[in-house]
């Protein structure tokens, strides 16, 4: 890019004069050095300039009041389009005077319609600029057909992000329409995306309405750059990348817990219970003032009775007493600490005192901190967890998860430790996020040979840029799904009447996810579901599901269920249509989905789904199996041995299974395969939409780099 | 309305001529006589004939060739619009008679700019004449931002299709665009539906695209008529609609099962364990020719040797034995009759021949069926049933299915038998529907005293002008939930293809069960867990919720799915913010939703559930309270009385109770709620995805008229 113009300096200059919006012809110049193309067009005071200019630029043309404050100016009459005649003109420029007296006129060569676009960046408080792409003119407002990407952006995202609009048709020949220069458009928005990343710090936001495309390509006809007021040079990215590992967390040699109590259900006795039941083998040192013994455990009254270098330490005091316990910590070369106390930032401004002098003396010190305010993490594999909720022995696994939350080692671990058999490898709890955040974490999970997948919960993203960076890398190799909970600020203080809010933020999420390659679910329990079948399913190879129903109404509301997903039931090779027929009765035409009752009427239930689900499994045509169980005592419960070898049999192939009827063989069928690695759901549609995750799953993990 | 022309003659001539495409000035002339604006104008076969129908008319004109198979007109240049003098018509209409050489001309004045809608009727094959209402030019397609409604369609269901378009905002007023004439749109739209109805056979469909609406009003710019190539009269709307009741089929005094079995598991041997286990107090016959004895009970060995009139036959019989087996019945005038067995039109043609023989059979002697291919009806108010799956005793209670399929008198109502508290009233599964089909039974329904509530599953609905007429009244009075399953049969043929064939399908039946204010829901689990609310709980007065959780994430992600579902959840009054603040620890700020764990902890976790559920309950601002109950042996389990006395303290307001942590007490939990009357569910997102079922229903019954 030539830069014949500083344009930094020029937006400073504005920002200086308080100037809030740009004045269109500078921002034109602006967006202009970075590739876009603009309108040829020139400010004019007089007419008698005007006449001069109309002359060189030819007509028609369009004549724009450039009021400081005019944010939809062709509302406000603030535009006139069509100028053809130097008489006119005269006319144009008196009317735009009368209205907006004192106002700089600006005259532009009229351009050619097209496809209105619109595009612009927005400085996000929290995922910084991010560039927005969607169809223009009143389009925008009412079909909110508008995409979102974080900055820097590729450009293959920025392509799918318009490619994906639903009026993206109009570009590519609809209806006989021309097909534009899709190569141009993106060129375009490639502009102002970098634009938008070297002039952060100095917009609040840019609209870009409309961008129009046609014949000539992309031509910038309007633009409005408000520029950031409280303008502050951004910050370097990041403070200080930290490449220490995480590991010593995770496989501690020794621990303590530091305010242990020998009080059954204080978190300080719940920490150390917990250790010792998950049979850590590191040593364990406890201390509380009042020394002693605990649990069978010798008690030091202070942090400085510790030896020296102790790998990890669980504070388990109240909030006000953790600066000093960090800084005893650090004088006993104790790095890493896991702060389970509330009380800080999350509660009242004494809390966020607290705080901000716990995170001074983490950076003086060089610790490691997880939390404030969580509720611990878990190691599976090294027999560990901080959590203060009682737990027991928590099952080893593949999955990890990261929460900001600790819903994940406390009330919802139990229910998957008592409701479930899957079991876990790695669990955080980020809380209040003091140190070690979701972007560093992730990078540990991804780079972990324990686990295979990860599943997130999280509220906020402290470093978007980073992340994002790191969440690329890290889903081309595994499966990442992530429930986004919670709204804007504003939306939060009176949640309905700022769904508008909510989505602008909900787009901007949906944009970075989908940039990040993570697949994004809306509901808690699919957490956990979709744990479930990352702990024993293979991630299927494609969409196309077989399902095996007792009912026809299943085979109904199932297939409307899978195409709602964005799941295919795609018809079966003739061979396996006629080994489906060949074990029903001749009354029933077999196809896919596969009615299996009568066979199973005929021949049995066991034998119908077993040659059913073998069948279909064999298929070439299909990537994963759902057989829905009916399960009566008169009707005959099967052995279930039989879905186990067929998994043997088909690795690559998933299974997941669903159940109608009698409600205490459906536990007992639960009971059976899950604990041998087949996951079952309780309800018929859960299945679907899990193996729609998976497939979305699969989908990124192979998408073109 | 004047009608100054015989549409219906015209329309019939241009059928017979083999036209499809009504010629547009014919089509104009047609809708102008239902009261609809159509720019003046006039067809043209020389220039000379055309300037003097221009100096008439008055430029600007548009030309339009009108060749029998332009659909797309426009995309083909087949119109020249923007005509505006002598010599440029000349030229217009030199280029169309070279492009369409031969084909008739219209010139008609041009309608000033306005919004462009699209309004059309199509003659479904399923639902008969249905308007369209939806946002015209390349909106229609790119956004299908349209609307359906079955005819006849009330003014104020248009005026609501209308509104509901998101492009709406276009015509009222939007970003300093002119407010348009709704009503003049209206009754534009009103005209149209008028000949929707009294032209219905002699169209296939009807496209007005664009229908212009500016400061004139609506003016049907574009008019396409595809008139129907097989013409037939509309038979008399219904064959003769039954007035009988369907009593006897609920309270039946006496019942004979023709096809009785000794066999234990065989169809006729299960249906008899059924009445006997269900305390059926009326009078029982079997029919088997081997005659003897089942189960305690005499057999007859044929229909001839019954006393007369038996209320109610329960055939058992192969299909090809059941016209013999009805013309018995009819002779001892037995004339209320379930058809238990398959092989009838669902399978091949031999059986679609029985089929309609056994309907010839049903319309000359007078008998009433329910079925063929149905698994039976229930009805436990007065403790019978005819179902052949092994259910038992069934529970008796106030919802009553209504389905299709036989899912809810086999294995769903075996799972609801031994899953759930619930009970029910009636259940007819509809079968093939010979003779009794859903508008029948719904108004049955409607009027029953038993039932409180009505739970359907249709794939089809038989007559659907009928169905819309008597739904329209019973959703007035009760709450009603469809899931409709299945696509259209070209969509089943390749489902995935064919999603666009769905969706036009989809809409219709979304505009129609609007119309009838029946509650459309998605998923088949939904219309159980619906049923289990409508059985235990009040529908609720607004949308509005309160519900507590035991973590913070929770908060957020239930806040969140209640924006999705349209529940709201406010601010609560002072006075129950302080009761909350009250019972909790100071530092917890409380407010709606109910952060209620540290309350639970420092007061007990019955304490804190009771009073602060009380507190929300008594506020006049919730509407509806959820407690998501956290439970392990550690924490503390309650009692759950108090819920028992706080659902009868505010009998006004549904409690729906979920819970997190440990498996068994969630499953006592619900052992001891729910036969008391109090529903639980098992993930945490059910109850209020149900609450927005309730709550859409309140809004129903409550609909203006």
């Amino acid at each position: 890019m030539t830069e014949n113009m500083d344009f930094r300096k020029m937006l400073r200059e504005a920002i200086n004069e308080r100037c809030h919006l740009l004045p269109e012809d500078s921002g034109k110049a602006v967006i202009a050095q970075f590739g876009m193309k603009v309108p040829s067009g020139k400010r004019v005071t007089s007419f008698r300039e005007a006449r001069r200019v109309a002359s060189e630029l030819g007509y028609p043309l369009v004549v724009k009041a450039m009021a400081p404050d005019l944010i939809h100016k062709s509302d406000r009459g603030a535009v006139k389009v069509g100028v053809e005649s130097h008489s006119v003109l005269r006319k144009a420029m008196g009317e735009l005077r009368n209205l907006f007296p004192g106002v700089p006129l600006l005259l532009e060569k009229m351009v050619a319609p097209g496809v209105e676009l619109i595009t612009g960046l927005i400085d996000d408080g929290h995922f910084g600029p991010c560039l927005m792409i969607g169809m223009g003119g009143f389009l925008t407002e009412l079909f909110q057909d508008v995409n979102f990407l974080m900055l820097p952006a590729k450009r293959g995202e920025v392509l799918e992000a318009l490619m994906d609009l639903k009026g993206f048709k109009l570009l590519s020949g609809f209806r006989g329409r021309p097909a534009y220069d899709i190569d141009q458009t993106v060129d375009a928005i490639m502009g102002l995306a970098r634009f938008g990343e070297e002039a952060a710090g100095y917009y609040e936001s840019v609209d870009i309405n409309p961008l129009i495309v046609n014949e000539r390509g992309a031509i910038a006809v309007d633009v409005k750059i408000l520029l950031n007021p409280t303008f502050v040079a951004p910050s370097c990215e990041e403070l200080s990348v930290d490449t220490r590992s995480l590991d010593r967390f995770f496989s501690p040699r020794s621990v303590v817990v530091i305010g242990a109590s020998a009080t059954t259900g204080k978190s300080g006795n719940v920490v150390i219970r917990n250790i010792l039941a998950n049979g850590y083998a590191g040593k364990v040192y406890l201390v509380n003032p009042k020394a002693g013994e605990i649990l069978g455990l010798p008690v030091q009254p202070s942090i400085a009775d510790l030896p020296e270098g102790v790998d990890l330490a669980i504070i388990v005091l109240p909030s006000k007493e953790t600066p000093q316990a960090l800084r005893d910590c650090a004088a006993r070369d104790i790095r890493q600490i896991v702060l389970l106390a509330g009380g800080f930032a999350e509660v009242d401004e004494y809390g966020e005192e607290i705080q901000h002098e716990t995170i001074q003396i983490i950076r003086e010190k060089g610790l490691r901190v997880i939390g404030p305010n969580t509720s611990g993490h878990t190691s599976t594999p090294y027999q560990f967890t901080s959590s203060l909720f009682p737990l027991g022995k928590i099952r080893r696994g593949k999955v990890s998860f990261l929460a900001q939350t600790g819903n994940f080692a406390t009330h919802t671990m139990r229910y998957i430790l008592t409701g479930e058999h899957f079991g876990v490898s790695r669990v955080i709890g980020l809380g209040n996020k003091v140190d070690i955040e979701e972007s560093e974490a992730l990078e540990y999970l991804g780079n972990d040979p324990e686990t295979n997948a990860i599943i997130m919960y999280l509220e906020s993203i402290e470093r978007p840029k980073r992340f994002l960076e790191i969440a690329r890398k890290v889903t081309r190799r595994k499966p990442v799904v992530m429930l986004k909970g919670g709204i804007t600020e504003a939306g939060k203080k009176a949640a309905v009447a700022h769904t508008a809010a909510m989505a602008l933020e909900d787009r901007l999420v949906d944009g970075m996810l989908r940039q990040a390659g993570i697949v994004r679910v809306r509901e808690y329990t699919h957490l956990i579901l979709a744990a479930k079948a990352f702990s024993m399913n293979p991630l299927p190879k494609g969409n196309r599901v077989s399902f095996l129903t007792p009912s026809g109404a299943m085979l109904v509301t199932l297939s409307d269920l899978c195409i709602s997903l964005g799941l295919e039931v795609p018809e079966l090779e003739e061979e396996t249509r006629q080994r489906l027929q060949d074990i029903s009765p001749p009354f029933i035409r077999m196809r896919n989905p596969v009615d299996i009752w009568a066979a199973a009427t005929v021949r049995g239930v066991e034998f119908g789904y077993r040659e059913g689900m073998e069948a279909v499994l064999k298929d070439p045509n299909i990537d994963a199996v759902v057989p829905v169980l009916m399960l009566t005592r008169e009707t005959g419960i099967p052995s279930y041995n039989f879905i186990l070898e067929l998994a043997k049999k088909y690795p690559e192939k998933p299974i997941l299974v669903t159940f109608s009827a009698e409600k205490r063989y459906m536990e007992e069928c639960k009971e059976f395969l899950e604990p041998r690695g087949i996951p079952t759901f309780p309800e018929i549609e859960q299945p679907f939409e899990v193996l729609s995750i998976l497939y979305r799953c699969t989908k990124s993990m192979n998408r073109p780099r």
